[in-house]
């Protein structure tokens, strides 16, 4: 089965909305069965709308449309399909009942959403005023749905994907994902290439974002090729439904009673900015000291002013008295302390931009110090050197190695 | 000029990740005179991306392509563009310099970059590994980019967008651009309509983010449009080169000598992520205490746990105990402290989730204390009160207006 996805509406060829409908549709699809073939976004209405839908369908047998069906001028997408097969308009008198009750005085304002192409199809909105249309002809069928993504998503869970897996029933495929911490796709690369020459029929995807890496499995072989790579590189997968670092994290210490603190210097607050975005992150992180100035990683860690002016704040010794610091001021059994040079200036020949120093460790114990390098722009050595440093922190508490270095 | 943007990457077409990269480069276009036609996702390699890219150049003149020039196995747009544009590969000993300089040992896994289509002109990536290229041939152009933002963006601002510019000039526009703090689009809104009728040539885009809102105007007319907005919204007006709130605040202080500390309970780092984004910041940003916990509170601001204990951490006692509590614990002469209910649960009838509370002042003066409220997820609740609250004391210490309400 051929399904493409088109989105509708100047707004986001203009920029000023992100289509997070197509990611919605493909990801419900890819779940159930079904491989989306192209992602398009189309003008509101004219030739290039009626051009571009009737592309698709020449493509494709299935094409699911969001956006421009509202009740306003410039929503063209019912007419401009309704020409495309040939379809007359009429007044339904089913859905001009259920917009009365719903919409009260306010229903003049979307009586006109009741006129509909005959030959469509309804798939009744219980959340605004645009029905979803289904056009069936010779093979090929155009669902059209409403772009605003609150009422989209119950019409497409409740409505067309019972109907395409009715119509189209889906071939089942075994579909793995794993989350790895701590390396980098080159360095994953070698095992997958080795691994796709003894199983070819399974489909890879690699997916890096700062600091962790998604690799999809799908297709004959899976379960081995998964068990392999595995294998191979266990101690830097992690489970976390949400793919975050910070969620296995804070799912491990929630679960061992565990807690954590940490002291930031050049991650600027990104490393509890991270762990914060877990729902429920509060039962184990404490929080951060952001020292983003020596004056500050003196007065709230205690750092000596003799040990910053011979060594720098870039330097094993001080992340060492940062992470002291922060078992001093908290009670966190676990602690990470951080400093490094983002740039765009600070860097030098010794430690050049992207060197990061840390220490993580355990309370009473001696902690792990070591430093890595991250190459990018400031924000990507920021958010990177935060990311790792969570995933060296999850190693260390699952998996009890070390946490440098990484690899 | 035609312009289409298609983004490569299975990723993509399984809804594992949204095409941000898409909005990123129309609304950069639109910004700059230039209209995006189209927009496609297709997959990483063969004959679907091979057809996509020779229909997009067919229709447009400029083809903007973002994703698959990773090293990996499953990376094949830089081969199926070559085919098209008819180029055989070489070794740059350029680009293989500038690798081993900046990866070093790990040189080995990204050599292949180096191997690159004799054809196109290289645009240099100083952040990950795949430089951009740029194809032209019988008055089409082909532009390749990587497709992590952190490398697509500034390639695209720093090498793209001028060589478009340079190229292609656009119709000459008279285009501003405004930014705002601390305003929603609909309060704008009735302000932007009866401009728009009083000025009909003039063409309006508004870009909101969290927090934060850019106007975009262009066309006949926009100079007075621009002053009649200004006269109505002029303290929610700031300058900044990136149109980031924290630029515009970093600026302010540097220029003024003022420092910055902040205490941050629910935005959890959040203040001091987006501080330390601008370069320079350490110029007067001292730090934050990022107090996730109430005993955190207590012991590193002197939060008394009377007042948690009655009013509860997120009140206006506690946020106030907070700011003096930046005082006592920094040399910063402005502060900030912020406590909210960030959710998914921990809402009540009286502090639903998205209630933040908030002190904001200067060294030894009565602070600005106060509350509003966020609608939207958890990640959205944080990031928006982050930003707010850099916007309220960007425009106290501009404007010497107080901090609450917003507006």
């Amino acid at each position: 089965l051929r399904i493409e996805i088109v989105a509708i509406g100047e707004e986001l060829l203009k920029g000023r909305i992100v289509n997070t409908n197509a990611a919605f549709l493909s990801k419900q699809l890819q779940i159930h069965g079904y491989r989306t073939l192209r992602h398009t976004t189309l003008p509101d209405a004219g030739e290039a709308l009626s051009t571009g839908l009737q592309e698709a369908l020449s493509r494709s047998d299935v094409v699911i449309a969001t956006g421009g069906l509202g009740p306003t001028l410039d929503d063209g997408t019912r007419e401009v399909a309704a020409e495309i097969f040939g379809s007359d308009f009429a007044f339904n008198q089913e859905v001009a009942n259920d917009l009365k009750r719903r919409y009260g005085e306010r229903y003049g304002a979307v009586e006109d959403q009741a006129r509909l192409p005959v030959k469509a199809a309804i798939l009744p909105n219980s959340v605004g005023s645009a029905p979803g249309l289904v056009f069936s002809d010779l093979g090929k069928t155009l669902i059209l749905l409403p772009g605003v993504p609150q009422e989209m998503e119950p019409l497409f869970s409740q409505e067309v994907l019972p109907l395409i897996r009715r119509r189209w029933p889906a071939v089942h495929r075994e579909m793995t994902l794993l989350s790895f911490c701590l390396v980098y796709e080159s360095l994953l690369d070698p095992t997958l290439r080795k691994l796709s020459k003894e199983f070819p029929s399974v489909e890879v995807g690699i997916y890096p974002s700062a600091g962790t890496l998604l690799v999809s499995l799908s297709g004959e072989g899976t379960a081995p090729f998964c068990k392999a790579l595995l294998l191979a590189w266990s101690s830097y997968h992690y489970l976390a439904s949400t793919g975050k670092i910070a969620e296995a994290l804070v799912n491990l210490c929630k679960g061992r009673g565990e807690s954590i603190a940490c002291a930031e210097s050049c991650t600027g607050g990104r490393i509890a900015s991270f762990i914060t975005e877990i729902p429920g992150a509060s039962e184990c992180f404490l929080g951060s000291l952001v020292t983003y100035s020596n004056p500050m990683k003196c007065q709230w860690l205690n750092v000596r002013e003799e040990t910053l002016s011979s060594v720098g704040a870039v330097s094993a010794a001080v992340v060492s008295e940062m992470l002291a610091g922060v078992f001093e001021n908290t009670s966190a059994n676990w602690g990470i302390a951080v400093s490094g040079i983002a740039g765009p200036t600070g860097g030098s020949d010794e430690k050049p931009i992207g060197t990061i120093f840390a220490a993580i460790g355990r309370r009473g114990e001696n902690p792990d110090v070591g430093h890595f390098s991250i190459t990018g722009d400031r924000e990507k050595i920021m958010t990177t050197a935060a990311q790792c440093l969570i995933g060296a922190l999850w190693r260390k508490i699952d998996k009890g190695l070390p946490a440098f270095p990484f690899f």
